[in-house]
């Protein structure tokens, strides 16, 4: 894993080792500047797989084999390279919360060579996983109860894009894969119905069905737009059960896949057939380019489905296929050991960074559970600050007015997770960061959950780091 | 990786086995239907990855283990599994092919319990690694001569996203890579400048500068907006070439990056200040959210730029996220090894597919080497009708005609490329490939490559194919 990155920081390390500079303790934090869809939030994934990434990280001799036939890399430098491992501590947000613009979510703090080399991998992963599982959340917020299953893994962009993608769905609020290797990999509930393939595979499509209730009547979506939904699939599908019932098999999940055509009015004439049949359970399951907004829009219109199998828009991020999150150096260390902080300017005020090792606090309403406010700090800051902070109104978030002591709860969110390059916290159960992440979700007001144009949460810096913020970017017209 | 696929096609698997049709022959295509970012061309890749998965599918006793706990799956299907391979026949375009709508890229011939499991994984590699190589195509077309860079691994859609991804923007014209891995695992040519991190870890802005001149003489390009690009940048870098000089560092590939700001603008001003000091020679390096749309605007206003970074919009294949190509039953063999031509019906008459084994012809106009028509035909068909064909004029691609005899190349775009299993063709040289495309890419008409709105190239059904696919379809609805 090691050659996974850009050359240029491979470069920059060996000029850090070749100046002295390789050893200097520094503090680079990553945080993305946009939520993704247009969203109030984004969901924080990936940090296990950053994890492991660091935990494992290391050359082999065949990567530095490879690297000395680029030219540029000194043999001290190679040397150094066989024994290279991360030796970092990091703070991360747990996998799974909601999480805003300008929060740092993943804050490493190591020796500069060893921060500067894991910037691209853990921005791969943190970016993609990060922007599947919040996308994955806006799918289950339009489908309100409704089972999701996650469908993308051929349209996906990659082998890794599918799987770690798969598992981003799942955290997001998906019900389920059609991804095995997903499956195994990390426990993933897997589902699958059958393909048009196997309906052509048969003599009739009557046929295809019969034969594969036989062989799954614990589990049997048979998909009827083969030749025509309403006059060939959906009466075959009834027939398939009929006979099935009256051969006493016992149907458990049974039903129809909607793959083509109008989904609301094909729905809706399905379930009238199925329902004037006796079949009144039977899952009308669609798939066919669905997103959060088609899935809304189909269940306003009262579309009869009960099942929404959600493959390329999801997979992919549809209509923000990258989140732009950044990894940026906060501050660095002098030999005394004191943290000078750092902060990068540009033409651009919104890409001003925040300088300092910092900490993220989270204002929640007492009486409803609900997010107030987010609040950067420096690390080190005492709170008191919080009691007169100007936040949002309890039952308007839009309208400000003061904080109230005794009626919040605050909460840290970034925490200690690994340690002179060991893990601290143990491989995450993808179960429990789901319903984790469902829980953090009901922390949002539903009118920051609105698909669309949703109501901004606000983000505030302490007054300490601000004026810090200020005192450096004078600094800087001075130079 | 047997893993890698949807669990439908496991559990249709089963079914084949359980139904006795897991050995019929059975032929299936993929093909895509519409071009991705409104482009007339689509360019074929992901072949040699799909042909490596194909080589080496299995299963571990680990993935058995897994299926068994799913359910459903029965000992006997187990055991088979436990010894699957593929041993079915490939013909594909060559990797680095244009392509067409509707045409058969890649035919899979092979037991249908073996080409049902494949579809996935090869619609992964196939569909991603195209969209990906097109892409690219279109930012090297917008950027004439200049050297264009595949930037984007930490916004690709997790690591293989950006591996494979880097590979394909190499097939479709990029330069090089900053991926390292890619380097190593395809023989990419990879580059590297500087970042950010590098300069805020000096003292100065220009100590970074001739530190890293100083290390890296034979490569120096220095980002130039860490402070402020014309006031500080530009002439620190200035100062250090000149310092450089000075000392009798010989600087080989020299020059400044620009990360933000108006592009046309900076680097308009930057060629300026760098051309009055005698740096004429001086690289301008542009990178930040570039694209072929934005790549094209800055050389149509003049831009001083002399090389481009391209990052999140190519790796991403912004602004069509996936390639929704598809792989569609198009024959079977009876027992007595005949051809049963299949087809698939839709309610979208543009969702019907065509039956039988197929050949693609490309016919080319002698005297410019230009793509005049493609024709779709069955595999067993004689070409006379060619002769008689009506296609686009030679001039004006927009008027049609009646062909020439002899005015004429013709070329058959699918060959065998795997056997029994087995690959025919060696593992691809990633440089002959791009050189290939680049070939390739020059048959297109000028009016077909145009990144907005491009004329589209006609590919036309056969007589036979074409009377063959009405006959199917008037036979199910007799149905």
């Amino acid at each position: 894993m090691g050659l996974l990155t850009d050359l240029y920081q491979l470069r920059m390390m060996q000029g850090y080792y070749k100046t002295g500079k390789a050893d200097d303790i520094t503090v680079f934090e990553r945080f993305y500047r946009i939520n993704p869809y247009g969203s109030a939030y984004t969901i924080v994934a990936g940090v296990d797989h950053a994890l492991d990434y660091l935990e494992n990280l290391s050359f082999t001799a065949d990567d530095i084999a490879y690297l000395k036939t680029l030219g540029g890399f000194q043999e001290d430098f190679l040397r150094y390279l066989q024994s290279f491992r991360f030796t970092g501590d990091v703070y991360a947000m747990p996998e799974g919360s909601v999480a805003f613009p300008g929060e740092p979510l993943f804050i490493v703090k190591a020796r500069r060579i060893e921060a500067q080399l894991v910037e691209t991998a853990l921005s791969t992963f943190l970016n993609h996983e990060s922007l599947i599982a919040t996308k994955a959340s806006r799918v289950r917020w339009a489908a309100k109860d409704d089972p999701v299953l996650e469908f993308g893994l051929r349209r996906a962009q990659g082998m890794d894009a599918g799987v770690f993608g798969a598992r981003a769905a799942i955290i997001g609020g998906c019900d389920a894969t059609s991804n095995v290797l997903a499956g195994k990999m990390f426990g993933a509930k897997v589902v699958g119905t059958m393909a048009h393939s196997w309906v052509m595979s048969f003599a009739s499509e009557f046929e295809a069905f019969e034969r594969f209730i036989e062989l799954y009547p614990e589990n049997a979506i048979l998909v009827v737009d083969t030749f025509d939904t309403l006059t060939s699939g959906v009466p075959n599908a009834i027939k398939a059960f009929q006979l099935a019932k009256s051969r006493g098999i016992k149907l458990l999940r049974y039903g129809i896949r909607l793959d083509s055509g109008d989904l609301a009015y094909l729905s809706g004439e399905a379930r009238r057939m199925l329902d004037s049949e006796g079949f009144t359970n039977a899952i009308i399951s669609a798939s066919n380019d669905l997103d959060e907004h088609l899935v809304q829009e189909l269940k306003t219109q009262g579309a009869k489905i009960t099942e929404w199998g959600v493959g390329t828009k999801l997979i992919t991020g549809d209509g923000c296929a990258a989140l732009g999150g950044v990894y940026k150096l906060a501050a660095e260390y002098d030999k005394a050991g004191n943290e000078i902080p750092k902060l990068k300017i540009s033409e651009n005020p919104e890409k001003v960074t925040n300088p300092g090792t910092k900490a993220v606090y989270r204002i929640y309403d007492k009486a409803t559970g609900k997010i107030k406010v987010e609040l950067i700090t420096l690390r080190q800051e005492s709170l008191s600050e919080i009691e007169t902070l100007t936040v949002a109104d309890e039952t308007h978030p839009w309208k400000k007015m003061t904080l109230r002591a005794g009626s919040y709860e605050k909460r840290e969110m970034l925490s200690l997770v690994m340690q002179g390059g060991r893990r601290l916290i143990p491989v995450a159960n993808l179960a429990a960061i789901q319903a984790y992440t469902a829980r953090e979700l009901k922390t949002l007001w539903d009118e920051s959950r609105r698909l669309v144009n949703p109501h901004p949460v606000k983000v505030d810096l302490s007054n300490v780091l601000c004026s810090l913020k200020k005192e450096l970017i004078n600094g800087m017209h001075g130079k």
